[in-house]
């Protein structure tokens, strides 16, 4: 079969990591466009601007004649596909569910760094994105951590007896989570033993090894997920 | 068949009235549990906490054995079983794509009043409200649904030959927008004619006419689409 093609922003994991994680686990054979040699940020922007209907924005995901956008999207038309989540209909919409809210916590989390405009530098939003990283941490972290713990009593993962693409996309969000937030993500770790445990399991996972030693693995930067230490209080 | 139990707050059309909008368009049997007599927030509350897994918020959906959180996610499961979205593949997803960018819009309209915590009060918030709002009106409202408008294109519905539920939200969403920012909308009004003539259709659609007529559809208030005047400018 003709390798999928992913489109992302070349510099960082982002969001783009999500789908990343699910095609190397899966292995599943795809190219990543814009970080092949010239193409780049301006061959992302240029192909998509080409694409009818356009996505709204990376990542997006071209197979054969589907072009698909919406990170969730995506997973869902992996699991689907190769069965990255369950087949049955109960498990199918719990791992979209749970990938749904991983992706409202990944917007969250953005907004810590951006509370008034994407469109503008951190620089011009520090004392927003101070006051909207405290309650971050205080009060959606735990939310949101404690829900997936209590989500994982009693289960080795999220939905099933094996992986799916929503534990490889908690695990990324705890990789997220731990780069920005260090001594938060620390105090509250003995709050949320499962999720660490979960976070464990899916980096020991055979199929993920060869990716997450590989120069294909980006690290974060001034994406998403931002470590300004400023910002990260225990 | 047992009707549907649709589960979310009470008082306000939020999130839930997308689902709303489904099912009634659809002509799904459906009883919205909190809205019963003597149920309201607390048993809403009561409900949710004894779920397992518990949804992380509302709206949830009980369909016999099946418990579906996350809007978009109940969208995909009413799309599927009820025919409120083509049955291809494309189109399914492509459906889902478009209620999950209405759903990114849908959460930065909300983040208009609370930028900076969502668990305080708008009046603690004020000037970083102006703030992001002046960013949502001048460059987010233009770029989504310049966006929509554009996938509107030569076509009457946003997928397919009839309307999907996709429609049906982006209809909510531009009744959210009409109510929260009444001068940028009427502002910009000629540059969407595609999107405002969808918006019409979906109102004058026959299996919509009861329900918008009647005291079962909810006005907006204090949810998440808000107006306050002083975050709304042409």
């Amino acid at each position: 079969m003709t390798p999928y093609e992913l489109w992302y922003w070349p510099g960082i994991p982002g969001r783009g990591e999500f789908v990343r994680l699910a095609l190397e686990a899966g292995g599943i054979p795809y190219r990543d466009r814009a970080r092949e040699k010239g193409v780049g940020e301006e061959g992302l922007m240029a192909d998509m601007a080409a694409r009818s209907p356009e996505p709204f924005a990376p990542p997006y995901l071209v197979a054969g004649d589907l072009v698909i956008a919406q990170t969730a999207n995506i997973l869902l038309f992996l699991g689907e596909t190769h069965g990255l989540a369950p087949e049955d209909r109960a498990g199918r919409l719990l791992a979209h569910e749970y990938q749904l809210t991983i992706a409202d916590m990944v917007a969250e989390a953005h907004d810590t760094h951006h509370p008034i405009d994407v469109g503008a530098y951190y620089e011009e939003q520090k004392p927003e994105a101070a006051r909207r990283s405290a309650s971050f941490r205080d009060a959606r972290i735990p939310k949101f951590l404690g829900w997936f713990e209590r989500a994982l009593q009693g289960r080795d993962w999220l939905v099933g007896q094996r992986w799916t693409y929503a534990d490889l996309s908690l695990f990324q969000l705890v990789e997220g989570l731990d780069f920005a937030f260090p001594r938060r993500m620390a105090a509250i770790a003995g709050d949320t033993p499962r999720v660490r445990a979960l976070h464990g399991r899916v980096k020991a996972l055979p199929a993920l090894a060869d990716y997450l030693a590989s120069d294909r693995r980006l690290a974060f930067s001034d994406g998403i997920f931002r470590h300004y230490p400023e910002l990260d209080h225990a």
